[in-house]
């Protein structure tokens, strides 16, 4: 019940008023907080004015600051990890599954925190808080559009550490990511490794190779070919939500398997010789009409410009800057532990086994182990508790 | 030698002046014949007028016309599988390393012909001779655009029936096809069983599941986004090249497999933080422009439209047309051969071996084996050779 609930959240961002922990009796609250800086500068060395990104925090903060687990969150996500903002939320964050009072990430015991993503794909999202080419720039009085700095994995990385740090928090207990989320807790452990003892990446990599830095251009592409996105200059317009939508599809169709598109099929009574369009060209199959329908919905509270930052900070993301993965790994304090999903078929599981096998080769401390299940990449999202006992016993090491 | 020519050809469709075979002292020579019908009624039930499509054929018709061979093309290919048109060409048709003179699929032995789809991809080749929207309708005197009738692997099959039929011939020796091919391979099977004693699918599917259907619609999607194409009436203005060549960067990808890709990537000195992408949003990364730059080179002689009707016509397939593939494969005669790729990720292995295990709950003959390679679901085209044997016993039992 939990799963499917959660893969909903994934897919339509919005859903019945089901309470989605109806086994539970008092859920987990939060509240999104503001973290503010006057000025940020960037890896490339561009400067930032009045950044701006939120925050929410599940459990509390120990006298010595010694308890805190960070969840850095993936590429459509926000740091709403866990629990919900009123007891009626039609579901909780998304990892709520292994994040609560007992849970695998246990808030009885840890303060978990975790930071809203510069160039939040949220960014029309009233629970997002993000600096962006939609934001103003404060030079100007306009938004950034593409003026926008180029942003990386490293400088969300960054902005956590200065969240942390207005806390008073000098070092973490682990940190602990899916995804985009994954590239950013391995960016800790290789850029601040006295801050990281504990480092898991679920459906991971190291690096971008050539075959996913294409893989993501091909999420961009849509967008700059729809006639509304103008270079990036549509905040007075309409802005180019077909082609977000498209890269929606996209993006949902690679981050799921076969094995869950049929099933879903099935459900829908998909056939190959639907009569419509057979017909006409101009109609389309029923799975294609789910696909569509959904990433629709989905864009209205997205930013099509922020898509293409996040695009960019995955393509140029080499966990630790080094010359190579292996080069990078050194540096790295922290025993790891990565979790790929076995039949992912957007971050396969070659790249998680080549991190794992560069912090060998530096001799660390590593263990690499794999997710089943029919959602492919999502497995590490919305089916996440078949490890939770793993997750849990790493923690307490 | 040969193999890397023919990925040549398949990625950028132009090539330097290097004569391919230059160890094949007389190259197979062909010419792209024309063939045309009064009037074709689709499967849909519309009537196209004036049909024509090119063919090819190398080797000679026997006096009793038992020695044909039907080779089926794959979607951005046409009849042009083997040979060259010039001695100087630079490179010869696709599947040159197993049809020719004392090869795999034996022209001393078989006269071998292949037809030009309906709808073909390459509009514009001056080689390529095909009806589709962008034809001219005659009852209008202007293109079709979206006005030409849904075709679907059917349609293919039933045209290639004519034009062997306008040669006298009555029966096949074998159908063989990859990719797109073997769908039309499998459908001639399925629906002219007389036809048909022998049967590959290279690379194949019995039919279109919900995944395959909603990937293929991915392709479709950039060109309908590029405001150029205006509903598929652009035949007077400026054609959807961006669109077209978005959905080629894709087709391409899809169609390989990361291990080519980073050999690739190595081969440009592709690195995940390049400075240019570093530095500003607008540019990209070696292995994009690399990407980039031959689906440009390769849109020019292409037609977006004939892309959404090529998509359409895979979408609806479903061999034979019955209830489901268990229930079409029951009218097969032919002894079938299945030659998935194994690191497919386009049509993965799964689609091959249903087919194949719904021909053997039917009882019929049917043998599954999956070719290796770098090249994802291009391991069918540019590396078939690997199964030349294979091929070869198959034909002669």
């Amino acid at each position: 019940m939990t799963r499917i609930l959660a893969l909903c959240w994934v897919l339509l961002w919005t859903l019945p008023g089901i309470a989605a922990n109806n086994d539970s009796p008092a859920p987990l609250l939060t509240t999104k907080q503001r973290f503010s800086m006057p000025v940020y500068t960037t890896v490339g060395g561009r400067t930032i004015k009045s950044l701006q990104v939120g925050w929410e925090s599940y459990g509390e903060l120990s006298q010595t600051k010694d308890n805190v687990i960070l969840i850095t969150h993936y590429f459509s996500a926000n740091s709403h990890a866990a629990g919900k903002y009123h007891p009626d939320d039609a579901a909780p964050g998304y990892w709520d599954a292994i994040i609560g009072p007992g849970k695998a990430i246990d808030t009885n015991k840890y303060f978990v925190i975790s930071v809203d993503s510069l160039a939040n794909l949220g960014a029309n999202d009233p629970n997002v808080i993000t600096t962006g080419p939609a934001s103003i720039n404060p030079d100007t009085g306009k938004p950034y559009g593409l003026d926008f700095p180029v942003v990386t994995i490293k400088d969300f990385v960054n902005v956590q550490k200065a969240v942390l740090e207005s806390l008073g928090i000098t070092k973490l207990h682990a940190v602990v990511g899916a995804s985009m989320g994954s590239m950013q807790a391995l960016e800790w452990a290789a850029s601040y490794p006295d801050w990281v003892p504990r480092m898991i990446s679920v459906i991971g990599a190291g690096k971008s190779d050539a075959w996913t830095t294409a893989a993501l251009e091909q999420w961009a592409i849509p967008i700059r070919l729809d006639p509304n996105w103008q270079n990036g200059n549509y905040y007075h317009s309409q802005p180019p939500l077909e082609g977000l939508a498209a890269s929606l599809m996209l993006i949902t169709q690679q981050a799921l398997h076969p094995d869950f598109f049929n099933l879903q099929g099935e459900t829908l009574g998909y056939q190959p010789l639907e009569t419509g369009p057979l017909n006409d060209i101009r109609q389309s199959h029923s799975i294609v009409n789910w696909l569509s329908e959904r990433a629709h919905s989905r864009a209205a509270l997205m930013d099509a410009n922020h898509l293409l930052y996040l695009v960019r900070a995955c393509q140029l993301f080499l966990a630790g800057h080094g010359n190579s993965l292996t080069a990078s790994m050194q540096a790295v304090k922290a025993k790891t532990l990565f979790l790929p999903a076995e039949n992912d078929l957007l971050l396969m599981p070659y790249m998680a086994e080549a991190a794992h096998e560069a912090l060998l080769t530096n001799k660390k401390q590593s263990v690499y182990d794999e997710l089943k299940g029919q959602y492919g990449h999502l497995n590490g999202v919305v089916n996440i508790q078949q490890k939770a006992a793993d997750i849990n016993a790493f923690l307490q090491n």
